[in-house]
C-alpha cells in the first residue's frame, strides 16, 4: 500500500536517544509511504519527488504525525490476569497468585490474551512490544495476524528453559517474519540458576549479542543477591560477562552509583516501568541520575496484572513526574528526553534500528494524534502537551509495517473485539471454576 | 426531558464516603431519570413503578453506569496557561510566570478557558468542579450555558477580595442557579495577611459555614507559617475558628499527626492533588494515614498549568500508586476507597449531599462507562478495572442535571468545539505577543 500523509505537523527528533533535547522539532507537511517504509518528508507539491501511485490520500488536518510508542518491557499475555490480584507485595502477587495461574495457561489463551494487548498498544499508539514471556509460538501468531511488531525477549528461569532453547528461539524467531524479532534474555537473577546465566552469557559471546533480564527491581531481590553472590545483580551480571555486547535491565529501581556506572559503561539500557513499580510498591527508579550518568534509557509498561493498563501515555507521565519527586526538584527531567524514551529510546533498546524516528527509508511505525481535543489545547507547547497531558484517547490512527491496524476506534487486527473478549473472559473463567 | 437507562450494569455506594468498602457493589438493570433526578434505580418492567413518558430510551448494552467523578479542588480558567510554564518549582512557577499571565485576563477570557475546561471535564466523565479563581460571573456563565455543575470557592487574599466581597459572593451566587453555588474560601495563608483570615472566620461563624484553602501545599510554606505565627497552617486555623463549622484543604501534603488530629475533629476535608504535587516536586500527600485517622477525603485536578490534564482518572491512578510508594506497601489505600474519594467524597467534600450516589431521588449527574473496550478486559473486577486502568476514553456519556452534555465525543455544551479552541489560542497569543 502507497499511502500519502498531507497537511500535517510531523515530529522531527534526533535519531540518538541519549542527545540533547534540542534535537526535538515539528514541521508542516506531507509523509509519504511506500508498501513498509516512509520515502519523503517534506513539503507538498515538489517537483523533484515523484508520487508514487496512491492507494489512499490522508488528509491530517493539522494534527500530529509521531513515530509509535515503543513498549520495551511487556508480557503481552498477562491480560488475562488484569485485576486479577492487586494491593499485594511483587513477592506474594508473584508466586501465590501469578504464577499458578500461569502454569494453567494453553497456547490458545496465550494467543487470545495476546490479542487483547495487542488491541490495548495500537489503541493506544504502542507499535512494538518487547515481549518477555513462554508460549512464543502462539504469541507470534498473534502478532503477525495483527500486524502488531513484536519484539521477544529470552524468558530462561529455573523453571522453564536452557540456553540451548534460547539459542534456537534467537535464531528461529529471528528470520521467522519481518514483524518478529528475537533478543536474548533470562527471567532474573533471583529465579535463574548461575549455571543456565553462564551459559547464557556463553551464547550471548557467541552470537555478539545484548543480553535482557528483570534488573534490581526491589530491595529484597538485591539485597538476596548480595546474600547468595556477595555483589549486585548489575555487579554479578558484569562478572558473568552477561553485557559484554550490551543489553538492557527491566526497571533498575534499586541501582546504585557503581551499578550506573558499569550500566553505562557496557552500553546497557535502564527500561523504566513506573505504574507497575508504583502500584506493587517497588520503589521509584533514579531515572534523572540514570539520565545524567548516561545510561541508556526506554519506557515500559510491564503486564497487565501488574500496572493495570497497557498505557504508554500513563507511564510517560509517571515517570516524569516521579523523577521530579525523586529528586524534589521540579526541573528534573524535561518533557523531552521522556519523549525519547517512549519513542527512539525504545526502538533502539530493542533493536529495531528502522522504527525510531520519522525519516525517510525507515520503517512507516508512526501514529496520529488529534490535537483538536481538550486535553491537547491551547498550543503553547506541542511537546509538553504530548508528555503532561496526552492519553490514548488522542491517537486517532497506528500504522505498523506501512499498515494501517487502528483507525477511530475501529482495529485492523484480524479477530473482531468481541470474540477477543469473549475469549479472555472465557479463559480465566475457565481457570478459576477449575482451581486444580 | 425523561431518559430512560435500561440493559445497564449500575455502580451502587454507600452515602458516607469513610465507610468500609464493602459498600459498594453492581447491580444489573435500569435507571430512569425524570427531569433533573433519578426516580428509579432497579430491574425492568416492575410492574409497581409507573413508567414515565419517555423523550429517549438509551440501552447501555451492559455497560456500566455510575456517579460522575467529582474534582474537588480546581482553577478551570487556567486551561489557557496549560503547558505555558513547565518543569518549575511551585514558587517561581507562580509568581513568575503564572501570576503575571493572569494579571491580563479579562472576563471574556475567562469565559472560554472556562468552556475549555468543562469539554475537558465532561469528556472525562467530571460531572461538577469546586473552583477557585476571580471572575466568577464569567465562569458561571460558561457553566450554566454549558449545563456544568460548578462550585466555587472563595479566592480572598492580599491582592483582591475581601471578607465583604467573600460575603457578597457567598449569598449571590448561592442563589444564582441550580447548577451553581458557592463556598466561603481563600487563597491560603501564605497569600492572605491576618485580619483577612480572621475577618472570613467571622463571616463563616454568622452562616454557620466552612471554609475551604490552600493549605500545606509545599514544605517552604509550612516552615514560613511556622516563623510568621510559630504554628502549622492547620493549627493556625483552628486556632482562627476558621473551621468550627467544617470545611477543607487543598493538597494537605505536609500536614503532621497533630494537624490530622485537628483535621478529623473539625470534619475537615483533605482534598488530595496527586498529580499536581508530584509534578511540582511539592511531595506525596500522606493519604493512607489520613484515611487510617478518619479524615475525610476527595480528590482534585488542581489547574491545568500545574497538572496538566484535568483527568479524574489520571488522579485516582496517581492517588492509589502514590499511597502504595508512600507507605513501601502494595496493600496500601485499595482501590474501592480512591473510586469513594473521586465520587462520593468529593460531593460530600463540596457540599453536594443530592449529587453523590446514584439512588432514588438524588440528581442524575451521572456517566456511561463503556467496558467493551481493551484495558476494560477482562472483567475480573470491575472497581479495580475503574481505577487501575480506566481512563477518559471509556467515558461514553455525561448527564449533568438530568442534561446529556457529553456523548460519543460530541459536546452539547453551548459554542462549539471548534470555536472555543480558536478562542483560547486567541487569548494566550495576545497576552504573550503584548508583553506588558
Amino acid at each position: 500500500m502507497n499511502i500519502r500523509f498531507y497537511n500535517a505537523r510531523i515530529l522531527i527528533q534526533e535519531e540518538h536517544a541519549d542527545a540533547a533535547q534540542s534535537g526535538t522539532s515539528v514541521i508542516q507537511g506531507e509523509l509519504w509511504v511506500q508498501k513498509d517504509r516512509i520515502c519523503y518528508i517534506g513539503p507538498g507539491g515538489d517537483a523533484a519527488h515523484e508520487e508514487p501511485v496512491w492507494d489512499e490520500q490522508i488528509n491530517v488536518n493539522g494534527n500530529l504525525l509521531m513515530p509509535g510508542l515503543k513498549n520495551a518491557h511487556a508480557h503481552s499475555v498477562m491480560t488475562f490476569l488484569r485485576s486479577y490480584a492487586d494491593d499485594l507485595p511483587l513477592q506474594s502477587w508473584l508466586f501465590d497468585k501469578i504464577f499458578p495461574m500461569e502454569a494453567k495457561l494453553s497456547g490458545e489463551d496465550a494467543y487470545w490474551a495476546s490479542k487483547l494487548a495487542i488491541m490495548e498498544y495500537v489503541s493506544g499508539g504502542i507499535t512494538a512490544a518487547f515481549d518477555m514471556y513462554k508460549l512464543k509460538n502462539d504469541i507470534a501468531r498473534a502478532a503477525v495476524e495483527s500486524g502488531f511488531r513484536m519484539v521477544f525477549c529470552g524468558d530462561m528461569n529455573d523453571f522453564g528453559g536452557t540456553p540451548e532453547i534460547t539459542e534456537e528461539e534467537y535464531v528461529r524467531f529471528n528470520s521467522m517474519d519481518p514483524l518478529i524479532s528475537y533478543q536474548l534474555g533470562f527471567h532474573a537473577e533471583y529465579t535463574t540458576a548461575r549455571p543456565l546465566m553462564h551459559g547464557l552469557a556463553q551464547i550471548a559471546h557467541k552470537y555478539k549479542a545484548p543480553v535482557y533480564l528483570h534488573l534490581s527491581e526491589t530491595a529484597s531481590e538485591v539485597a538476596e543477591c548480595f546474600e547468595r553472590y556477595g555483589v549486585s545483580p548489575v555487579v554479578l551480571m558484569d562478572q558473568l560477562g552477561m553485557f559484554e555486547y550490551g543489553g538492557g535491565g527491566f526497571h533498575c529501581v534499586h541501582v546504585s552509583e557503581a551499578d550506573m556506572e558499569i550500566l553505562k559503561r557496557r552500553g546497557v539500557w535502564a527500561v523504566i516501568n513506573s505504574c507497575s513499580n508504583a502500584k506493587l510498591a517497588s520503589g521509584i527508579a533514579p531515572v534523572f541520575k540514570l539520565w545524567k550518568q548516561g545510561v541508556p534509557l526506554a519506557i515500559g509498561t510491564d503486564g497487565a496484572s501488574s500496572n493495570n493498563a497497557l498505557d504508554m501515555w500513563k507511564e510517560m507521565y509517571l515517570t516524569a513526574v516521579l523523577a521530579k519527586l525523586k529528586e524534589k526538584d521540579a526541573e528534573a527531567l524535561p518533557a523531552e528526553q521522556v519523549l525519547k524514551m517512549a519513542t527512539v529510546g525504545g526502538a533502539h533498546a530493542m533493536c529495531l534500528k528502522d522504527c525510531d524516528v520519522l525519516a525517510v527509508g525507515k520503517k512507516a511505525d508512526l501514529i496520529m494524534i488529534n490535537l483538536n481535543m481538550p486535553n491537547m489545547q491551547p498550543q503553547n507547547h506541542l511537546i509538553h502537551n504530548l508528555v503532561y497531558s496526552g492519553a490514548a484517547r488522542n491517537v486517532s490512527l497506528t500504522m505498523i509495517n506501512g499498515r494501517i491496524v487502528y483507525r477511530d476506534g475501529q482495529y485492523f487486527i484480524g479477530d473482531d473485539p468481541e470474540t477477543i473478549y469473549r475469549e479472555v473472559n472465557s479463559t480465566i473463567k475457565r481457570m478459576t471454576a477449575n482451581k486444580i
